[in-house]
C-alpha cells in the first residue's frame, strides 16, 4: 500500500481516486476550490458528454449503473439554419449515442464515492510547492501550510496545473499552449416542445456557433461560440440592442426560444478554450500528471472528460501490470501521451467542421456516406467519430485507420473509374461499321 | 521623448537601447547579471557569428567601423571526417561570408556605446514585477525594490524571459517552448596550423556533431552538441575513458588538436537548446518583447543574435514611420513575428543538414549545384542559406522564395527530359531500315 495524494478534485481527480483507492492505496484529495457539493456554481461549462470512452472508465469502477439515471441520451445531431432544421443520427447502432450529464452531478458522485472507498478530501487547499524527489507537496488552508509527504503525488489540477509548472520548473520540458481566438458563454434555454429531441442541438451561424446539450428537466444548456474580436464579436456584444440585432440575423429560432437571452448573455461570464500538450508527463515516478493538466483539448470533439477517464483507466491497468509505481508511470506516458496529443489536433479540426460542415450539403453528404458504408461493412468500416465517440480504439489507432480507410475507399474509386472506361473502350469498339 | 525601460542588458537589449538613444529618448536599462566588462563569464556560448542581418543592424548605429577589427571571417565551411578535410565556400561574392565575433566583446561594445549616448545601466537589478497597463516595472536590487514607472517597458530578457511571463499572466497568450533532446558544451582549441582557415570548422560524427568558430588569437571555440541520454550521451560521459573514448572514435583529429580535452569537458557545463514561439509580443503599445525572449531558436542557422539584432532594426523603423509608440508596437509585431516563427523551424530543419548532411555527398552536391546555379543567374537563383545569411530579405520570404525555385528547376528538369524524350523518339523513327 503506497501514500498518494491527488491535486484536484474536479473530474479526473475524482476518478483516480476511486481507482487507486480501489487498489488498496491511502489516497488524500487536496483541491484549491470549495466542495461542489456545497458551493455555488463557479461559471464553468455544466454540461458535459459521456462517451464510450468515459462510460467504460465509470463501468470498471461501477459507477455507471448509479449515473444512468443522471443523463440525458443524444442519439444524434440536431441542425438548426434559415431552412429549417434537419437531424443527423451519430451511428447505425443503437449504443452508438452520447449521453448529457451535469459536471457537478458527475462531480458529486465520484467524490461521494471516493469518499465512501476511504479517500480523504480537503477543499480549500492551495498546492505552493513541490518537491519532485521526495516527493512533497506544500498546501496551503489558507491559515496554516502542510507538507504532504507521499509515496506518488499526482497532479490532476487542470488546464493551468500549479503541479505541471513545479514538475517542470527548470526542466527541459515541452510546452505549447493555445487559445482560440474564440471564446463561450453559456446560456439556459427553457423547456419547449421544439427541442424536445434526444439530440445534441446546433447552430451553424455565419459569425458563431451555438452547441447545446438537453437536460433531464426538457431545458437546454447553450453554449453560444463566437470571436473575441472583429464584427459581431464578445467585444462588440457589449449592449442588449447589439446582442439582440445579433441573435436576430444569425440565430432567430433560438432566440425565439429564450425570453431573456439578452439579460442572460450579457450577465454571465465569455470563458476561453485553450490547447495544453506537454511532456513529460512524470518525474522518476513519484509525479504524475493526468486529464487536463497533461492534455487540454478544444471542447469540439466532445472528448476532454471521456480522454480525462480513460487516462485514468490506462493509468489503472499500467499500475496493474507493473509490480512498481515508477515502472507504471513510464508505461503510463508512453502509452496514452501520443494519442492525446492526436486528440489535440482532431478537437482543434473538428471546430471546423462544426462550424462550416453543418453548412455544407458536401460535407453532410460525405457524413451520410461515412454512415452508409458503415452499415454496409461494420466490421470494415468505421468513420472516424465513431471510432472517436463510440469505441475505445486509442485516438491515434482510429486516426490511422480512418487514413487508411481514405486511401482505400481512393484506390476502390480509381479501380472502378479505371473498370468503368475500359468497358466503355471495349464498347465503343464494338460498335458495328466503325 | 519618452521615459522606456528595457529589462536585459544583453546583445538584444543594449543594441536597441543605441537605437532609442538615437530617436531622442530616454532609455535606462535593467539586468539581472553583473557588468559582463568587469565580470567573469558565466558559461553561456562565447563565440557567435555576425551575417548580413545583424552587420545591417550594427551598420544602421554606427557601430560597425570599430567592431570589424574584434571579428574574425569566416569564408565557409571547414568539414573534418576520417576521409580528411573539405572545404565549402558559403557564397560565390566577396562579402557572402560570416564573422566570428565573442559575445563579450560585442556587449560591451554596445553597452559602452549606450551609455555613452546616455542610457543608465542598472546591473544586478531583477525583475519581480510588471503593472502592464500603466506600465510601471518593480525591481528588486538584492536590498530595495524599484518601481520605474515609464511610457515603454521593453523585455529584452531571454529565452526564460520574466517579463514575458508577466505579461501574458492570465492572458489568452500562446507559448511553445521545445527543448532539443541534444545539449552542448564549449571547448577551447589551442592554436594550430591546421586549423588556421578562415572557416567555421564542423566535425560531423555519427553521434554528435562539433562546430568551431575561429578566434583573433588563432584559437578555435569548439561547441560539442551530444545527446543527454543513450549511448555516447552526456549521460554516460562522466568519466575520463568514456570522453576519451568517444572523441579517439567519433572525432580523432579534433582529440589531437586538444592536449586537455577531457579535463576541460569534464569541468565545463553543458547547455540546453531551447525554441521558443510565442504571441503575442506586445500589450497595448506599453510593453514590448524582443530577441530571445520573442523567438528563441536553436543554434544550427547560427540566426539566434542575427535575428535579435534585426529585430531591434524594425523596430525603429516602425518607431520612424508611426507618431505614436502604440501604432509602431502593433506593426513590429505584425510584420516581425511571422518571418521569426519561419526562422525558428529552420533552425530546427539545419541540424539534422549539419549533422547529416555534411558526410552525405548527394546533399554536399546539392549545396554545390546550388552555388553554381547562384553564380550562374545571380538575380534569378539564391540558395536558402545565401537569403539568410547574406541578405537581409526577410525569413518567411527568403523561404518562400525558395520553394518558388526549387518547383521551377523541378519543371524545368521535366522540361528537359520531356525534350530529350521527344528527340530520342524523333532520331528513332529516323533510324534507316526501321
Amino acid at each position: 500500500m503506497s501514500h498518494i495524494v491527488i491535486a484536484g478534485a474536479g473530474l479526473a481527480g475524482s476518478l483516480a481516486a476511486v481507482y487507486l483507492a480501489g487498489r488498496g492505496h491511502e489516497v488524500r484529495v487536496v483541491e484549491r476550490r470549495p466542495d461542489p457539493r456545497t458551493s455555488t456554481p463557479d461559471g464553468r461549462s455544466i454540461n458535459l458528454g459521456l462517451s464510450q470512452r468515459g462510460i467504460t472508465a465509470l463501468r470498471e469502477v461501477g459507477l455507471l449503473d448509479e449515473l444512468w439515471g443522471r443523463t440525458t441520451p443524444m442519439r444524434g445531431r440536431m441542425v438548426h439554419t434559415d431552412a429549417g432544421t434537419s437531424f443527423h443520427p451519430y451511428g447505425t447502432a443503437d449504443d452508438e449515442i452520447l449521453h448529457s450529464i451535469l459536471r457537478d452531478d458527475l462531480n458529486a458522485a465520484l467524490i461521494g464515492r471516493a469518499e465512501a472507498d476511504g479517500v480523504r478530501f480537503d477543499f480549500e487547499h492551495k498546492v505552493v510547492a513541490l518537491d519532485r524527489s521526495l516527493p512533497v507537496l506544500t498546501v496551503h488552508d489558507g491559515q496554516f501550510t502542510h507538507e504532504l509527504k507521499a509515496d506518488l503525488v499526482l497532479g490532476a489540477d487542470g488546464a493551468f496545473s500549479t503541479v505541471r509548472t513545479l514538475l517542470h520548473r527548470g526542466t527541459r520540458a515541452e510546452l505549447h499552449q493555445e487559445f482560440m481566438d474564440w471564446g463561450y458563454k453559456e446560456i439556459t434555454v427553457p423547456a419547449n416542445p421544439d427541442t424536445r429531441l434526444e439530440a445534441l442541438h446546433l447552430w451553424p451561424g455565419r459569425a458563431g456557433l451555438v452547441v447545446a446539450h438537453p437536460n433531464h428537466d426538457g431545458t437546454l444548456t447553450a453554449t453560444v461560440f463566437l470571436p473575441f474580436d472583429g464584427d459581431d464579436s464578445f467585444a462588440e456584444l457589449t449592449t442588449p440592442s447589439a446582442v439582440r440585432r445579433l441573435f436576430a440575423t444569425q440565430f432567430a429560432d433560438l432566440a425565439s426560444l429564450v425570453p431573456d437571452l439578452v439579460e442572460q448573455f450579457l450577465a454571465h461570464p465569455t470563458g476561453n478554450l485553450v490547447t495544453i500538450r506537454t511532456a513529460p508527463w512524470q518525474h522518476e515516478g513519484r509525479v504524475v500528471l493526468l486529464g487536463d493538466a497533461a492534455h487540454a483539448v478544444y471542447p469540439f470533439y466532445g472528448q476532454g472528460m471521456n480522454a480525462a477517464f480513460e487516462d485514468c483507466s490506462v493509468l489503472d491497468t499500467c499500475l496493474a501490470e507493473h509490480d512498481d509505481i515508477p515502472g507504471a508511470l513510464r508505461e503510463f506516458e508512453r502509452r496514452r501521451r501520443r494519442h492525446t496529443d492526436v486528440l489535440a489536433a482532431l478537437s482543434k479540426e473538428n471546430f471546423l467542421e462544426l462550424r462550416d460542415g453543418m453548412r455544407s450539403p458536401l460535407f453532410l453528404a460525405r457524413k451520410k456516406a461515412d454512415l452508409l458504408l458503415h452499415k454496409a461493412f461494420p466490421n470494415t468500416w468505421r468513420p472516424l467519430y465513431t471510432m472517436i465517440a463510440h469505441t475505445t480504439t486509442p485516438y491515434a489507432d482510429a486516426l490511422a485507420r480512418a487514413r487508411r480507410q481514405d486511401r482505400a475507399l481512393a484506390a476502390a474509386a480509381v479501380t472502378v473509374a479505371g473498370t468503368v472506361v475500359a468497358a466503355l473502350a471495349r464498347s465503343r469498339r464494338q460498335v458495328p461499321g466503325r
